[in-house]
Formats: C-alpha cells, sequence, structure tokens
C-alpha cells in the first residue's frame, strides 16, 4: 500500500481540512464540531435544508456535493463508517432555515442507525423537522423482492441532485422527500471491481482478487458481490451490468434515461468512456433515450479499481431535476 | 494489469466514441478525420481558434478540455504519442474563424514536429495563419537555465485557461500567444511517482519502483525524475515540490497564485487534499496568497499513481483569464 499520507491516524481530520482551505467560498466547518461542514453561502429563508453524509474515502462523495444547488452541509465519518450523531445535529442546527431538512444517506445499518438518532435530537431537543431518504440503488445487494435491503452505491449522486433542485425549487418538506424517494425509485445501479482499495490505518485491502479475476456486484466498501469470475472485455461487463439493471426496472423503447458511469477510484477516464461506449449502444438499440450522462468519479472507494453504471429513468419532474444547474466544488453543472 | 477494455488496439477509437456519444451537445468528430474533434457549439466570426492535442492516456487532458472558455478543438493521438499532422489540419480548418489558430501543446519532441508541420500546411496549403505556445512547466526535467528543454505536465491546464479566455476575450493571434507565453513563463510543476500506469498494448509498465519508493521529478509518460528514494510523508512531499517550485521562479509575499494539485491517476482525491493542505500551510508561512485552488485529476497517466504541484503566479491580467467561467465535458467553472 502506497499512500500520500501523514499519520494514518489523521487522514480524515488533514483531508477535511485541506478541503475547506482549497474551497474557501463554498464550504466551512462549524466551531462545535470540525466534522460537521457547511455551504458557505446564503441560503434563503423558507427553504429546505438538503443534509447529506456518510463515510470518509468515498471523495468525492460526500463534501464535495455541498454547494449550490445540492447539499447545504455534510457530516463526515470516518473511512467507510458512518459519521456519528453528533455532526449530523449540528449541521441540521446550522441549515435549518424553518423550513426543516432532509437527510440523504445510503441504506447501510450504521447510516440508518446515526441519522435515525439524529432525526430524534433534533425533533425533540431542537424542534426541528427531519425529512430521510436512503439510497438503495444497487441491485446486486439485495433481490429484487427485499429491495429495502439494498445497499446505496453511486446512484446517491442522482438522489442528492434531484432533492437539491427540488429545495431550490421551493418545495416543501414532504415534497423534497417524495422526489427523493421517486429518484431512488427510479434509480439502478450495478458495479464491477477489479482490485481492492487499502485501508490508510490497517494497510489491508478491502477485499482480496486474484490478478485475472473480476467481482460483478462488489459493494463499494468491498462487500462481496454476485460473483467472482475471469475478467471480461469491457463490452462484455457493460453487457451484464446493464442487463441485470434493466432485468429490474421497466425501462421501454421511449423513455428517456440519465446514465452514470462511474470510476471507483483507481480507474482510467479511458476505460470508463470504453464502458459508456457499450451502454449507449444497448440503450439506442432498445430505443432507450439517453437524455444526458455523467461519465467520471462521482463516488468512489478510495484507490478500487473497477466501475460501477447507474441509470436512472426519468419523467418531467426529475428532467427539471437534473438539467438544474449545480456549483460545488468537485461537481459544477451549467 | 487489469483493465476495461476490449481489443488493445481498440482503445483510443472507444474512447472517442464514448466520449462523443456522452457528450454531443459539446464535441463532434470531423468526417475527414476520426482522430480531429471540435466543439459542437458555435464560435464566433473573428475569434481566434485555440487547437490543443497530444497523446492519449491524459484524460481529462486533452479532449476534456474541447468546449466554452478554453479550446475549440482537439488532435488525438495514440497512448503517449503526438497526434500526426492530418488531424491538427483538419482541425485548424474546421475552427479558424478568419482570425488565424493557435496550438497549444506539451514541449515533447513528436509533438513539436508533428504541430509544426501541421502549422506549416495550414499557412501554405490553406493560408491559416497559426500561432503556436508550448508548456514548458516541468522544473525536474531540465535545470533554470535550460528552461526550453523542459517538459510540458500538469501546468498545461493553465495555459489552456489562459489562452482559451483571451480568445474569448477577442485578443487577436499575437495576442493570444502572449497570453499562453506569459502563462507557461509564470508556471512551474513538479511531480511525485508512486506507482507506474500499464500500456494497453504491451502491457508493461512505464517505469520500474519498489513498494517502499517513489520518484520525485518523475515525467507523465514515466521519463526518470531527479531521484528515487523511500516513501515519505505527504507532507515532506510537498514541501519537497513547493521548495524545488519556488527555487525556480520569483513569487514573493503579496504575490497571488493559482494552485493545481495533480492526480496522476489512481491516486485518491484525499492524498491529493491532504498534499493541498501541506501546500496551504507552505504558501501561508511565505504570505503568498493563493487566489483560487484546483484538486483533482487534471492530466493524468492512465493509473499512474502520485501526484503534482503547480503554481501559476498571477498579474492583472491572468487573474483575469483565470476567472473567465469555462463549461467543457471534464471541466466547468462558473
Amino acid at each position: 500500500m502506497k499512500k500520500l499520507m501523514n499519520d494514518p491516524k489523521n487522514v480524515v481530520e488533514e483531508m477535511v481540512e485541506g478541503y475547506v482551505k482549497a474551497h474557501p467560498d463554498y464550504i466551512k466547518q462549524l466551531p462545535e464540531n470540525d466534522r460537521a461542514l457547511v455551504t458557505a453561502r446564503e441560503t434563503s429563508d423558507g427553504k429546505v435544508g438538503i443534509l447529506i453524509g456518510g463515510g470518509s474515502g468515498h471523495e468525492p462523495g460526500f463534501l464535495g456535493y455541498v454547494g449550490d444547488g445540492m447539499a447545504d452541509g455534510v457530516a463526515v465519518g470516518n473511512i467507510f463508517a458512518s459519521p456519528s450523531p453528533d455532526p449530523i445535529l449540528e449541521v441540521t442546527k446550522a441549515i435549518d432555515k424553518g423550513a426543516g431538512v432532509v437527510y440523504l444517506y445510503g441504506n447501510y445499518a450504521g447510516d440508518v442507525m446515526n441519522f435515525g438518532m439524529a432525526a430524534e435530537m433534533a425533533d425533540l431537543e431542537e424542534d426541528i423537522q427531519v425529512g430521510m431518504a436512503k439510497a438503495s440503488d444497487d441491485v446486486a445487494s439485495a433481490p429484487k423482492a427485499e429491495k429495502e435491503k439494498r445497499r446505496g452505491i453511486a446512484g446517491e449522486f442522482f438522489i442528492y441532485k434531484a432533492a437539491g433542485a427540488a429545495a431550490d425549487f421551493g418545495y416543501d418538506l414532504n415534497e423534497v422527500v417524495r422526489v427523493a424517494n421517486k429518484a431512488n425509485d427510479n434509480t439502478r445501479s450495478m458495479g464491477v471491481g477489479l482490485s481492492p482499495c487499502y485501508l490508510p490505518q490497517t494497510g489491508k485491502p478491502s477485499f482480496e482478487i486474484e490478478d485475472d479475476e473480476m467481482e460483478i456486484g462488489l459493494g463499494h466498501h468491498g462487500e462481496p458481490g454476485i460473483e467472482k469470475g475471469p475478467l471480461e472485455t469491457a463490452d462484455r461487463v457493460a453487457d451484464r451490468l446493464v442487463q441485470d439493471i434493466l432485468a429490474d426496472i421497466e425501462i421501454n423503447e421511449g423513455d428517456n434515461v440519465v446514465v452514470l458511469v462511474n470510476g471507483l477510484g483507481s480507474t482510467p477516464r479511458m476505460d470508463l468512456y470504453i464502458v459508456f461506449r457499450r451502454v449507449e449502444q444497448i440503450l439506442s438499440e432498445k430505443g432507450i433515450k439517453i437524455y444526458r450522462s455523467y461519465v467520471g468519479d462521482y463516488i468512489t472507494s478510495l484507490e478500487m479499481g473497477g466501475c460501477s453504471v447507474t441509470l436512472m429513468k426519468l419523467d418531467d419532474e426529475l428532467t427539471k431535476m437534473v438539467d438544474h444547474p449545480v456549483d460545488c466544488p468537485m461537481f459544477v453543472q451549467k
């Protein structure tokens, strides 16, 4: 394991410090808790606050998505570990503008527990109304009949995008939650892992894999996938990912989708565009229209190798949310 | 070597095909040459055309920087190899709006030869005036007295940014070249390599390095650096890179700079922000002001591990260029 770091114990603190120094016009730490970051810009009274968060090591997720058009604040956890309720509560207090706060997070036990506790504390201690929506886009993580057990992976990006836009448009708390849930309902992802990442503190790989193998359906903390097999071509990998996604959600000829081909950390853009090329061919053959494409590192796992494909099926409302401009340090859309 | 690819012979064609399909609102291939890509948007008559290019494998460089505020077209080479004169000439013809075209490229023998030949052909055969500016920002690649021998690395991004803005502001050909050269004169970079990339066709690593070593001053095709030594902490690496840069260019207390901490491909954002943190500390101690920061993968070398640090010293004119908005598929600045 080779990393550009100092003491492994301090990687999260030092990353956050560097991040805030790099983008002071965008983001600041709260004095109450250095894992609680909020937008440095004024947000308008009456706007629903959007709070995101999760473990570190997924950058640009999650702190990279605080800014205009997406989240108002983020609670930062340790590497691949949920933030504790304290920073979540501090961010909640800071970004509430009288209309309540919506928590967006991935469907992991630690996140569900800690965001849930923070929501209770916000309600009981601070009288702030909290709504919640969980990302559960990974089709490989549980059967269709048990969608509530599924993990959130890169599709979380679309949920932030949709909910952030809805809040900007002045939707109320329940409506923002409804839009976030609709985005999640319409989103499916599946990934493939080629090589592990290494945890800074232990130096251990996140999963074991041979030099000529890939793992289909791997989770973004190294959770086991559906099957391990020989490394296949980019086209066959794309075929498999899209096939499993389309078997899980009805997307018909003439429907519009947004596509995300997400790199897990160490996968070159070249490889991601080669995968996108095949995704586009498949969808085009089926008469499914790509409304907009995102290709790059959106939610990573340190230096893990591999990618995921995400499709979100659009309706008029989600199209409007997708088109809404964003200005964050790690993602800008005009 | 594990890659998401099909036939290694086709990686560049398939990447370009995927890229154009992903971003049809931004970029298109010319029918005359599929390695010749130009903006899909209207550019105004009388604007100087900006043409960039170089080898593939450096994505987002170079095709990722075609769009509003940066380049009007790009000539695409094979992996780590200069584009041939043909696509350069085709792009030149397509983007000339009567005010001539400026070629921006790195100072490598192949690029110098091929862009030079294309410029001659444009002049003699097409009567198009061509200006040229080369990036030579890598302080590790030749001594200060022989700056004309230096390689261009990540600092090339600032040269595109400055020249692209100058062309948008209506500067004429000579003025755009002057601004590009000023940006280059004011820019210095230095990198550190931790792990090699693998060439798709051969599967061979771009350089050899032990598990506990780093190479200071490494070039972004694996060209040897200044010294190979034990892997040091992020702070010591940043100290060394900034020290060598500041020994090479006079930047005084009160001066403004833009900073780029560029990942070479497989280095997590976490590591890059930890490096940035120390760069900011050093500059702050010296009273040098950071006007704007860029941290991420801007010019990569496939999945190479490591990073570079770039500083560009600002004056009023370069500040105006840096502030100019950009809208490209792989880089947006509001």
